[in-house]
Formats: structure tokens, C-alpha cells, sequence
């Protein structure tokens, strides 16, 4: 481990040594007299990723009607190689995301630097002088072998060593608020449990203070709606005991807009759980179905997206279907079908599973491989060809590469030792595949492309005029369109420049 | 065969004889010849059955502007022994139908007797006259094996012999369209080869008159708003060749309600066809989906549809999802994937399969049984028991039984040597199952009854006090919710008098 965090821009940020975190640990103290003696609870958030960082900023941005904040909060971050620069970055006032909202870095700016109610640490004294601890540590699922997410398991051990700090330090009556998306079961069988044991060592009547463990979970989306996503959206709640769920809903109902968008309080943290898990797992199935369907429209000279159309004019009934594309990326929709079915097993020892929500994380992670066969349709051979990727995000417009589809497509054209260029002007450096160069300029990829694939729908890409790709590429690309990023009429303009033109779920393209 | 067909009422219609039918063909004739100088289109509805009744009648209540109807309409049934009395029935002005719709009687009413354009009639020399005829045959799925709808297939013989009729009769210039939900494929590689080769044998050029087939489907509800789902609803069409789309959209603009609910033209009648199954898939995949949830909900504790109300919050993206139950019946959820499934190879032999709606039907047909589990784990052996099974029908508040999930569950029940008395006051005679008792009163089947099944939201369940059920039957039963019909408080009353309760995805009912 070095002994510095590089930060995007290349900045070396220097880990605190002993010394200061003492001196951390004083200015948190002085921070907490201070802001008590204003009426302000103290809030930490545990873990600063994609949600803890801007939920964070949330909190300190709600206000009560004469404009005084109720919260000061504390953004934790341990000093890990890989995070521990997001501490300083924030302090600047500056987000250590980026995001096309804007009102991303204006909250980071408000509640930093004019006022001054939040602020990042990565001393854990943070936790002792909390009264509500926000966890949004992450917690992944593990799929040991590709397209076999039965095998798949939670290791939660580094989210129980998170809990175990939590009953370490804080005070018996501070609310434990898990945000993160975690198996069913877990407030009620790990983080209690965890709790109790830790409060229980340092001599605490876990009778007079059973532990304040609640559960919401987030509906975010990164994009152009970030903090919309966060603020400005139904959320639903419980907690393991009447004082933990009626605190939590104090909480939200301070730091959300619940007028406009109501809290839901279900009667148990289990069914909160498992209430997260089950909206991804129907829109990962609702997915799954399309590619099938994708597949076999292809083969009758069907449009699917003109069926969609068609199906979903019935509002209310029908007009969740999604849309077949090159496959299934994000954090949650890859990851949470595994959560649960794990736990049903593993927390519960119930001899069942979810099969269909599982079946369909299989359909979605080998769905990459269908827009090989398209290619292979045209071209059955790619041993040498150049192939220009564009789109290596896993949603239009935004930078976020975390299970992209695209990963799997461009792993597996390279396992055909086909010569794959990637694009992306959202993403500079591709976290989960640092070696692969991701080109920010399509004349660097697109140059005697054999063919182009168009993997994501990214505003760019979508203006993409035929004359102008075979005029790069100084050839006649097979083009192919993974998500109805062409209309007809373009399809037509590429096909008399003389390309050939495949789409998932266009099976209509070879009558045009 | 008999030589007589027996009404619902009891009442024997006999078949009619040559001389009878000759007779009939010369009305026909008459009638054609009046209708054409008032100006007025013939149309042919072809099958009689839930949708084609309701849908003849709908033709002919279409008017133009100044009330004069666009059609004449002949709705023919074959010399069934089981549905030729529809005939006589439909020719006295009442629908061959029950339903709660009083709009259906009102349109017989007027279309038979009033208006007088609209008569049934056994002739097949109805096929002559028209200028459009309506495909409403039955054509279903197969599925030979229990839980195995990869097994399914569809025998179109039945529907190929009415399609060849129609070649053999029609005029070359006559509309066919084709309402009945059929494997995607059938109108480019069924009914367009079979008309073609027809009209050749009559020595029709079919270069000069190809035939001109259209599909356009139903998304029929029967229930109290039979006829709105026929006429205000929308409907996605399209046709074999650039006419025949053309017809179908002037028919169907002249006798639905478009300005409303716009019609969809889709490219091709496989994109139509295609469009049908899908969203019925879709549905049926969306069902499976909360059925395995709900197992693992009551697992847990968790009430599933608290869960479910919680989810369905988000408007537009999650709205859509379904709600767990005995399982899932009618004519459509049950068949329509594995039409689909059985098209992608027997019509198109394609070497792929819709595996995830296939497995959807496997899990929705075999969902009865889950709830013979949860009888079993309060009465673990059922021989001997008396269950009072409430609710025969598919479907809550109306008398269909077809593929009803409470078949399964009484089958099922009886092969363990329960003792089943079934009650449905909407069902007099269980059509699929002729030799099983309906009874029409609860007195009848819930005296000494060891557990109450729930099966269907009739309006009459809902409103059944515990104190009622404990007192008719003596005992105190158990009682199994299958599909959220009874509040918290009706529960708590039922365990305060003393019976257990159980409920499919209400795993909260032990903690009440």
C-alpha cells in the first residue's frame, strides 16, 4: 500500500498520520460543541460513494422554515489508496463524482463553504459523537462464474467490520440508518445482532438500549436528476424496533421532500429489505423478457421497439416494459436478484430460490453476446477486424462504467482477436478496466473500422450522420445498432452507402 | 352425436336439416340484397365464442354520422352439439353470453330486434355474401404435460379446416381478418398459403386477387366493462399486403372508438401477432415473478402486497407489477407464451426459445400447489379434512372458469383424499369439469368444514365476518388467504376466535 491516494485529476493526496488525527479528532469536538449549542443534531455518513456523498450534502441541505440547517454532518472515508482523496477533494467544496446536474457541485459549494455544515473526515470519532449514523458502505454481490448467478453470494464481511466499528463507538442511542441496498434479513440478523454483542462488551444494558437500527433505501440515478433522484422521491422505511422506524421517519421527513413524495413505512425492516430488492429484480425480469422476444423478433422481420410501442400505449397495465439493448449494466439490476436469492438461502436457510429473477440476471449478463452474433451474422470471421465500440457507460449520458455491458462485449470480441477500439467522451479511465484505453475523440477510433458498433445511446452518438462514419472510417462498416439508435430513415442512408445494418430486436431492418 | 344442442337453460335445440339450411342460405340471400341497396357492408363474424358474440354485435352498433349502420353482420356457428343453440338464442335479441355488463344485452337488443342488422345463422353461404369476414375461431395450446409448457404446442387443424373454408367460399376481393390471438406467423404462413391455394383451385389469378388478410387483436376483459374493452380500447393491426391493411383500418376506424384510443398500424401481421403474445407474456412473467416473492415473503415475515403498494409508487416504471394468488387462469396468460414459444420453431424453425415466459407459465400453473403447502403446514395430513373451497372462477366477480388455477387446487386436494365442496355463485355449472358440484349457497359447503379456502376476490368473500364462518361451520377452521382478501383486522378476529390463518405472500399473519 502506498502512502498517498491519487485523485482523478492526478493529484497525490498524503495520508494523515497519527498526529493528525488527534488534531482531526480535536476540531471534531470543537465542531460538535458548537453546532449542539446551535440545536443541531450531528449526523455521520458512512462510506462517500455514488449515494453516501450526495445523500450527505442532502442532509445538510435541509433546512427547518426559517432556513437553519438541523443537521451538521460528517462525511466519513477511511484512508484507503483508493478513496482516502475524496477528503480534502471535499473540503474544497467540490463533489468527488461528476455529474451532468448541476446541482451537484452547488450543494457541495452551499453546505462546505457558505454554510460550513458538512464536512469529510476519515477519523471514526466521527461515529462517537453521531446521533444518526447514515451507512452507505457498499456491498457487492459476487458472481463466481459468468452467466451462472445461482452460484452467486454476498460476502458481507467488510459491511459487518463496518457495523462492528459502529457498536464500537456510538453512543447507545444513536440511530443506525442503513441506506445501503443489502440482502433481506440483514438490519435484523447481522447489524442488530452485531450491535448488541459490541454494546453488550462495553457495558452497555442492551435491555434500556436496544439498538436504533433502521432501514430506507434510494431510488438514485446518476444523471442530468442526480439530487432530484435523492431528494425528490418516494422512499420507504422501517426499523427493527418501534423507536429506531419512528426516528427514521423524523429523519427523512426533515431531509426529504415528503410532501410531494410520501414516505412509505412497511412493518419490518425485512420487508423494507426486501421491498429494494424486488423493484430491481422486476425491472431486471421485465428486461430479460424483452432480449428473448428481441431475439425472436429478429428472426420474423419484426421491429420489437415498434411492438413496445404498441404495447405500451396501455398506460397503467403495460407501460413498464423496458427495452432490449446490448445488455444490463449499473449497480443494482446486476447485483440485487443475488442479493436476495443469496439471502433466502444463506440469512434464512429457506430451501427455495428465486429462479425467475435469477434466470433473468443470467439472460441480462450474456445478453453482450447476442450483438456478437449480429456481427457474426454479417461478418462470421473477426479474427483482425477493427471494431469501434462506442458507448463503454452503462446508461446514455453519463460516465458510470460499474457491470457496463460493454465490458463483456469488448472482453469477448478480444477473445476472437478481433482489434476493439472503445469510445466514450463521458469516460476517461475505465475503473474496472484500467489497461483498456478509452479514446475520447471518435477520428481516433473509427479509422478503417470494419465495423461500428453502437453500444450505448449517449446524445453524440445519436446525431451521427452515415456519410460522416464511412467518410472516417474510409470504408462501408458493417453497422450495428444495439438499442434503437437509428431510425429507418438513417438505416436506409447507411444501407445505399452501401453498409450492411443489424439491430437488436430489428428484425425489420432487411426489409428496408 | 346428438341430434339436438343443449342451451345453459336446459332448453334442446335441434339441428337443422338440408331442407332447413336451404331455406336459410335463400334469407341470406334476400337479406344481402336489401342490405346492399340501404348501402350497407356485409360482414361475417366466424365463431361465436367470448370474443366473436360480443364483437358481431359491436360491428353492427357501428353508425355513421347520421345512425345509418356501416354493416350488415352474420354471426355464423357451426352445427355443434355444444354451441349450436347459440343461434336460436342470438336470433330472439339475447347474447349467447352471461355477464355483468348490462351493456352486452342492450346491444343484442337493439341489433337483433330494433336495428335488425345483425342475425346468427349456421349457413356457411354467409361466407359468400360478405364483403369482410371476422376470424374469431378458438384455436388454444396444448400442454401435455403438467409444468412442462416446453412441451406446448398448438393443433391448428381446426383452424386451418375454417381457413380452407374460406378459400373455398369467399369472394376474391372479401376481407379476411383475423381476431383470434394466433401463434405469430399464422397469417403470412398459414392463412395466406391456404387462401392462395384455394382461390387457385377456384381459378382465381391470385396475382390479379391475393388474398387480402389482415390481424388486428382484442384485449377483451369479460366483467362489467366487456363491451368498453372491445370498442374503447386500443387495438394494433396490420395486414398481409399494403390493401389489406388499409381494409382493416377503414374497419376498424368504422366500428371502434379511435378518436379515443388511436389504433397502432404495425409493419407486418408477424409484428401484430407478435405485439399479442408478447403483452401477454409480459403479464404472465410479471405474475411468476411476485409468486416466487410472495413464498419467500410469508418465509420471512414480510406481508408481500404492503411490499407490492410500496413498489407500485413509481408511476410509469413500476406501477405495472401484479399481485400473487392462487394462480394464474382465463384463456390468455395461460396459452399465449407457449403459442409464441411453439411459433419460434414449428413456423419458423428457429433453433431458439422464449425460455423466460415459458418458465413463467411453468411457475404460474403450478402455483396452486403452493397452496396446498401452506394447508399442510398447520394440517399436515388432509385425508378426512373437509375443505370448503370459495370461488371456482378465474377471475374475481365473473363466471369463467376457463383454466381457472381453483381446477388444479381441487384436483389436487382430492388426490390426497380431501373431502372438496366447492362454491362459486357465479359458476352454475363448471364447463371444464361437468361432474364437479358447484354450489350456489355457503350453507352448502361450509358446515364441518376443517379449512376455508379463499380462492377467488368475489365481492360476497370480502364481505364474510369471521363470526359468520366459525358459527355455519361449527369448527374453527383454518383458513388460507389466497390472494390478500382479508385486512389485518379480519385476521386478528379470526385468530382471536381461534383459527389458524394462512396467506400466500402474507408472511406478516403469524406476527398479527
Amino acid at each position: 500500500m502506498s502512502d498517498y491516494s491519487l485523485a482523478p485529476d492526478g493529484t497525490k493526496y498524503y495520508m494523515p498520520d497519527e498526529e493528525k488525527t488527534k488534531h482531526e479528532n480535536k476540531i471534531l469536538d470543537e465542531i460538535t460543541s458548537e453546532q449542539r449549542t446551535l440545536g443541531r443534531k450531528i449526523v455521520a455518513v458512512q462510506g462517500l460513494g455514488f449515494v453516501g456523498c450526495v445523500m450527505a450534502v442532502v442532509v445538510a441541505d435541509a433546512t427547518d422554515e426559517k432556513g437553519n440547517p438541523y443537521y451538521y454532518v460528517h462525511g466519513h472515508q477511511r484512508t484507503s489508496e483508493r478513496s482516502y482523496w475524496k477528503v480534502p477533494v471535499i473540503n474544497t467544496g467540490k463533489p468527488p463524482v461528476s455529474s451532468s446536474d448541476p446541482q451537484v457541485p452547488e450543494l457541495f459549494q452551499r453546505c462546505v463553504n457558505e454554510r460550513k455544515n458538512f464536512r469529510a473526515t476519515w477519523s471514526e470519532h466521527a461515529y462517537e459523537i453521531a446521533d444518526v449514523v447514515v451507512v452507505d458502505i457498499q456491498l457487492d454481490a459476487t458472481k463466481p462464474e459468468f452467466g451462472k448467478a445461482e452460484l452467486g453470494y454476498c460476502d458481507m464481511s467488510h459491511f459487518k467490520a463496518g457495523m462492528r466499528s459502529l457498536g464500537q463507538t456510538i453512543k447507545p442511542d444513536c440511530l443506525v440508518l442503513v441506506e445501503t441496498t443489502v440482502p433481506p434479513g440483514t438490519c435484523e440478523k447481522v447489524v442488530k445482532p452485531i450491535l448488541e454483542e459490541e454494546f453488550t462488551k462495553r457495558g452497555i444494558d442492551i435491555n434500556e438500549f436496544p439498538p436504533l437500527v433502521a432501514h430506507y433505501y434510494e431510488r438514485v440515478m446518476p444523471g442530468a436528476r442526480y439530487v432530484d433522484s435523492i431528494r425528490d422521491f418516494w422512499r420507504v422505511y422501517s426499523g427493527v424496533n418501534e423507536k429506531s422506524r419512528k426516528l427514521a421517519g423524523e429523519f427523512l421527513n426533515n431531509v426529504l421532500n415528503t410532501g410531494e413524495f410520501p414516505l412509505t413505512e412497511l412493518e419490518s425492516t425485512n420487508a423494507s429489505e426486501l421491498s429494494k430488492v424486488m423493484e430491481n429484480s422486476y425491472r431486471a425480469t421485465n428486461i430479460a423478457l424483452t432480449l428473448e422476444w428481441a431475439r425472436f423478433a429478429e428472426q420474423i422481420g419484426v421491429n420489437l421497439f415498434a411492438v413496445r410501442k404498441a404495447i405500451r400505449k396501455r398506460k397503467g397495465t403495460h407501460d413498464n416494459l423496458l427495452r432490449p439493448s446490448l445488455g444490463v449494466g449499473g449497480y443494482c439490476l446486476t447485483k440485487d436478484p443475488v442479493l436476495a436469492n443469496w439471502a433466502e438461502k444463506d440469512l434464512f436457510g429457506v430451501d427455495d430460490n428465486l429462479s425467475l429473477a435469477v434466470k433473468s440476471v443470467n439472460i441480462n449478463d450474456t445478453m453482450p453476446l447476442h450483438t456478437i452474433d449480429l456481427i457474426k451474422e454479417v461478418i462470421p470471421e473477426l479474427e483482425g477486424n477493427k471494431i469501434a465500440v462506442l458507448g463503454v457507460s452503462y446508461l446514455e449520458n453519463v460516465g458510470d462504467t460499474r457491470h457496463s455491458p460493454s465490458y463483456t462485449l469488448v472482453k469477448y470480441l478480444e477473445k476472437e482477436n478481433a482489434e476493439v477500439m472503445c469510445h466514450d467522451s463521458y469516460v476517461e479511465h475505465w475503473q474496472e478496466w484500467p489497461e483498456k484505453k478509452v479514446h475520447q475523440h471518435l477520428r481516433d477510433v473509427l479509422p478503417e473500422a470494419d465495423i461500428v458498433v453502437l453500444a450505448v445511446g449517449h446524445d453524440p452518438y445519436m446525431e451521427l450522420e452515415p456519410e460522416m462514419v464511412t467518410s472516417i472510417t474510409g470504408k462501408k462498416p458493417l453497422i450495428i445498432d444495439c438499442s434503437n439508435f437509428l431510425t429507418d430513415e438513417r438505416i436506409k442512408a447507411y444501407k445505399q452507402l452501401g453498409c450492411e445494418v443489424r439491430g437488436v430486436g430489428k428484425g425489420h431492418i432487411k426489409n428496408l
